[in-house]
């Protein structure tokens, strides 16, 4: 479903929802486009006209200034007129719903919506009732997916390491609520990465993650042993203090990204989150911000990978 | 008072206030202007230099992300540099007046502002005392008007029903709270609409509201009989529990606007509604989707009535 | 310390953090500068794309649109991308550090960061910890300084009284708490003021301020006697009840700027004050309002200034 809801009949991307149901050769054609967009962030004057006249609205039903600014610096790179919205306060408090709400947008000429919400399916449902032409790009929706993270992650993990083909990667943490983590591994698993592990507590596993394709580990050693890619997760703060973990303490002695721990990944093993970081919980400073993190340059690429994106639907690459 | 404000000597406009006291002459200026921009926004590239360079301020001390976003994307689309300001947990929560808030925006060489207040005049006072060559737009203050709503409807009946001097235009629910009613009277009035008729429980209506030269009605059929356009209003939603109705089921039996009440208007009748919908309210959604309804239009042409207004104010147009 | 941290070794201006430590030549490079760019703002095309593809973010963790719309609408003019973001509810309260937060910024390829804390320091550690070609400008850090304000009152005394070298300027009211104060005395000075007052109560002035270079004075009439510039400051209305001074009312009849006090200056002095002003409080609107009065002035060519040192630091100016 989610397939035939992103891609058009001819297989040309129409949404981007999750990087689950996407062929390789789309992530690929995201990644190539991706690549000359670093380059344009490279120069004085970070700046194209590929959406130059298009409306693009950041419609935030949950609020993050940090993925809204990587959305929006996107945009003007490439640009767009960008206005952002930060509901919540304003029309959803005035009864409207999430549909009346687009509906209302889209009856302004909008080219391209950048949706998050709390619920899951939020954009999906967007995507099912905006115009031809229209489209809709997922920037988080509940648990479910945040599908420009798994691909700038993928993008990360190709700049350094190449080739897909013969990688172990690692996601360490908390995969049950991480929609960071669904969508970093479909990406991965369709890229053609032969092995991805998850590691964590049980009560932070989903019960059947093993359908997912991913060998599960609980000790943090035996999971990061030979590992290419070790990607930590965010420890939401509500979960440190919940009924599935003893305590943030406890997780950071189990699982913490430590450089004793890393010593046990590849020696050239790169280390990657996806911000913002619990230092001292789910990372260390040392391992953070040492000589295998690449964690600013997920950043970089992040922009590079957003503008792919909205290039890419836009019908301009 | 509000004409001289409003019209320079040379009967151009300076600033819009209200719809009240513009003469016909200006009203067809602004909407055959809008016609051209309707055309801008269908394009791929929707962006004209009308307003390049020029400093647009939205000082919003009422909050309204909706209104806001259609200010903000007209002026994009004219290329203005547009500048956001959500006061009143800022500048006036410091005790500094609403004329030292725009004098101080006026130092920074600003073209236009657009205001909305809570309190009716608060545009008009701005008006006032701002420098020749300042423009001002009135985005709605307090129960006073809210001219470019009037405008956009206005529009929307032109481009449905190209002649106003045979049409019967019925205005349906809260006319006492509303601006935009206010607005939408006297534009139709003073283009021609022969016949205009108010419909709404007595504790909805001004007790002198015929002088506004309208016919009363407080029953639904006999008020829609025969009707070209059908207006609701939103009913807001500290009026469903007051003391001036008995409940929000009793205003949806009387004045819900449904497909048998939507029955006695004539066959060809459009339905408007200057959003945000209370669905199940004023207005059911079988009439709010259904084939009668312009309100997508409304907003559409919006876009288009603001731009021009912003042209026209600005001299290029 | 601030200057190594300001200029670069060729002695080029790399950040704008304080006025103090700054080289007369720097800030004559600066008020020339913004010559040229107030007559860009008196026209109707108010853009100049000095900044084009530049990426700024105004980042914002103490809440000021009045501060932060200066320096958005001098980057718009300038043809720079701007993203505002308003931090305090957002990633600080996700447990990020500034330094992360920043970090973060700078891997979008940001170019120049425009930087207010409640922290006296905080711009001064961002820029520590910058890459090479990233700027960063001072928009207010706790009681310490406020340089581009500094700027644009040497600019308008400039602009009024063309030399500096024979100028009394009194700086009146609570100096204790104002960055604003600082960034000015070390502006006048370095400046050859010869003569910088200061006029206010023991309890808002600080214990050494004559270390600062300047003459202190408890007394308003003796203090304003034979001034050419009056410098009016803001009282924050949490000192007006607070215990370092008896009362607003008290305060503004020791020391509130009126007609009867002003005429003990220079017939040609003229009065300033940074805004927004408590009117009857630290100044009378007759003063504020009056044929002395060069306060709007001021915010005129704030924004000139500011757009100085953007372009400055950009390296194209």
């Amino acid at each position: 479903m989610s397939r035939s809801l992103q891609l058009g009949p001819d297989g040309r991307l129409v949404h981007l929802l999750s990087t689950e149901g996407l062929p390789a050769e789309t992530l690929r054609h995201i990644l190539d486009t991706a690549d000359q967009f670093v380059s344009v962030n490279e120069r004085e004057v970070k700046k194209v006209p590929l959406l130059r006249g298009r409306s693009l609205f950041n419609v935030f039903f949950e609020n993050s200034t940090r993925t809204r600014t990587t959305f929006e610096i996107a945009a003007k790179r490439l640009s767009a007129d960008v206005v952002n919205l930060n509901i919540g306060a304003s029309s959803t408090a005035k009864g409207e719903s999430l549909l009346d709400t687009v509906w209302n947008l889209q009856a302004m000429d909008a080219d391209m919506f950048v949706v998050r919400h709390k619920e899951a399916g939020a954009p999906h449902l967007v995507a099912r009732h905006v115009k031809p032409g229209v489209h809709v790009i997922n920037a988080g929706d509940g648990r479910h997916a945040h599908p420009t993270q798994g691909l700038l992650d993928v993008y990360t993990i190709r700049h350094y390491k190449k080739d897909f083909s013969r990688l172990v990667v690692a996601i360490v943490g908390d995969i049950l609520h991480s929609r960071v983590a669904r969508s970093q591994i479909h990406a991965l698993k369709t890229l053609g990465v032969p092995e991805v592990r998850v590691i964590g507590p049980r009560t932070l596993l989903p019960a059947d993650v093993e359908r997912l394709g991913v060998r599960v580990f609980h000790d943090m050693a035996a999971g990061l042993r030979g590992c290419d890619v070790v990607m930590t997760l965010r420890l939401q703060s509500e979960r440190m203090s919940g009924p599935l973990l003893p305590s943030a303490g406890e997780f950071n002695k189990a699982y913490g990204l430590t450089p004793e721990k890393l010593a046990q990944a590849s020696p050239d093993a790169i280390v990657m989150h996806p911000g913002p970081m619990n230092r001292g919980v789910e990372i260390d400073s040392s391992v953070a911000d040492g000589g295998q993190s690449v964690i600013m340059p997920q950043v970089t690429f992040g922009i590079a990978v957003r503008m792919a994106v909205m290039a890419i639907l836009a019908g301009n690459a």
